[in-house]
């Protein structure tokens, strides 16, 4: 069943014409779809911050709902574009790694054709927007473009979180606005500990006024995995944490 | 009479997956909600902001509508979570001040259960949306936590706007991106008089285009409150007024 | 025909209400309009961004979509509103210029009347919005105001471009937010040539990628006209070029 339902995450920023000229072409395609605006102003190509928000968001949708991703600074070169379902949501979005955190188990994916009319500069509007408007209209995968191997997709450069024994390890893999370090080491809703960060400890607590103003705490954050917080203030900084940094939890 | 209408007003930003993870818990509750942005790049915290963008906001819409808003700095702490009807709208809130303009002369107010489930960090999505939701397709207030004695809510430190005999007084409560310092001393249509600013008098008119450019001008506002601008720059800047400056305002 | 939909493209930023209110004044006129948000975050009074976004992302809409522009400096004062039909799609905008390049062969246009309740420095909620609206719902054009002259609205001061001979004439009429410094000069789909900027150049190629990372490159970009990039930098800033300029291409 599909929801009718397009969400769009894009780096365009919101001060062009370029996020308009996506919604055209979707709703060119088909007037009734149903638009969900995610996110525009992530940092021009930053593509590791367009996957965490794929993540954050994704999955507090409806089953059937397309998610469409332009953070594409390889346009028109040699990188495929990509449908997927995974799980029960489809995502379109080139292949540099987007996908990296909603890929489920058994993703089904297709490369997507690129017809001679598509500008090779802005394949957002014509390539990506059509196959999101189709697949929302209930289309299947398969008449978009030939299989993919899901091992064949790029992926981002973080290892896995590991979980083994009582010392298990995360990476920042976002900062968001309000400054919080969010790790990809998802915690169990009952677990207990204390993160080392920079050579302090740092406890686990339930929320952001568990500890004074501009203390550090530690938190299973919304996406369920461990994240380094200050109440009131920006943890990244106040830490000395970021993107890529490794961080040691220790289970009570 | 619901519109099936959420508008959503958050200092989320536009960099990460927040407001979409907030728009999914609406949609899943129900696809057919009709989603409005207002404004999502509040400052973080800003409270005072967020009371002021509802207050020019909310007014305009039809009745029935949902007004969601996400300005949340004590979230998982002691606040409470509030759905109010006040006049024909409807709001789903942090009891934070938020409310403090909107808040007509017998709103209804009701606490929000907080499921066991909810992340203590986000209950934008997991507590306020699922009510919003519920608000939005027609759903009675009363079910959704004990009743609030309105006397009870937070407000904020704004002395109320005073306008005995000649001489009013209003406050600055906000400051909008072009700059107009924007007060909460309701003028009435035909009113005439000066403002006084810094010591200086500056004439009420009935446009920007009323002074030469660089100009100060007083005017009634969008929101019929009276307004410090420039025409063409930021009166906040060029008469050194901000937040919390009281305005004196003479009539004629 | 109409399709019920209404684009939004303004200055009004995202930390206040003014979208929202724009919004909720079209709502209240019609609560099925569906409601596309093109871009909020223009530079105040920004009325050739505007242009140039409208140009780029209008013509990708489905036929009888509502454009509605609200930067509009001369608010209040002596500047018109319109209301125009061009080719199949609508637009309601102040008359300053930011119908530049949309305005097509043969365009209807008329002056939108204003109310006497309209508030002065509110034109977008209180006389665009409704006539936005009402356009939107399939009304005529002509009970909104006046008949105007397409001859006498207000157009930009960019110099048409050329395209005689093999030495083509284009000015830059826009710089995104990738640095990309676009110009009105279009070009077919199969022409070659070079662009001449600031005495260096710059070869026509099809994409971003075939060029080195950090070298500038000339493409027909996404609105089919000229536009000189850089590979993952800002063109405008390694080149040295802004709005305004003219930039040479010599044909093949």
């Amino acid at each position: 069943v599909s929801a009718g339902i397009v969400t769009l995450l894009t780096d365009f920023g919101l001060r062009d014409g370029y996020v308009g000229a996506v919604k055209g072409a979707l709703l060119s395609r088909n007037p009734r779809l149903r638009l969900v605006d995610v996110s525009h102003d992530l940092e021009p190509g930053d593509v590791t911050a367009a996957a965490w928000a794929l993540r954050q968001s994704a999955p507090a949708f409806p089953p059937g709902c397309v998610h469409l991703v332009v953070v594409d600074p390889g346009v028109g070169g040699e990188r495929r574009g990509l449908a997927c379902r995974s799980g029960s949501q489809l995502f379109v979005a080139p292949d540099n790694g987007v996908l990296h955190w909603i890929l489920g188990d058994a993703p089904i994916v297709r490369s997507l054709a690129v017809a001679d009319s598509a500008s090779p500069v802005f394949h957002g509007r014509d390539v990506f927007a059509p196959a999101a408007a189709a697949l929302a209209a209930g289309a299947a995968l398969e008449p978009l473009g030939p299989g993919v191997e899901p091992d064949s997709l790029v992926r981002l450069p973080f290892a896995p979180a590991e979980r083994g024994g009582d010392t298990w390890r995360g990476t920042v893999v976002h900062v968001d606005r309000f400054g919080n370090a969010i790790t990809d080491l998802e915690l169990p809703a009952d677990v207990r500990g204390v993160a080392e960060v920079t050579g302090r400890a740092v406890p686990l607590r339930r929320t952001y006024s568990d500890v004074a103003d501009g203390e550090p705490v530690a938190l299973r954050g919304s996406s369920d995995t461990l994240e380094l917080s200050c109440n009131g203030s920006s943890a990244a900084r106040s830490l000395g944490i970021g993107l890529g940094d490794v961080i040691v939890f220790r289970v009570d």
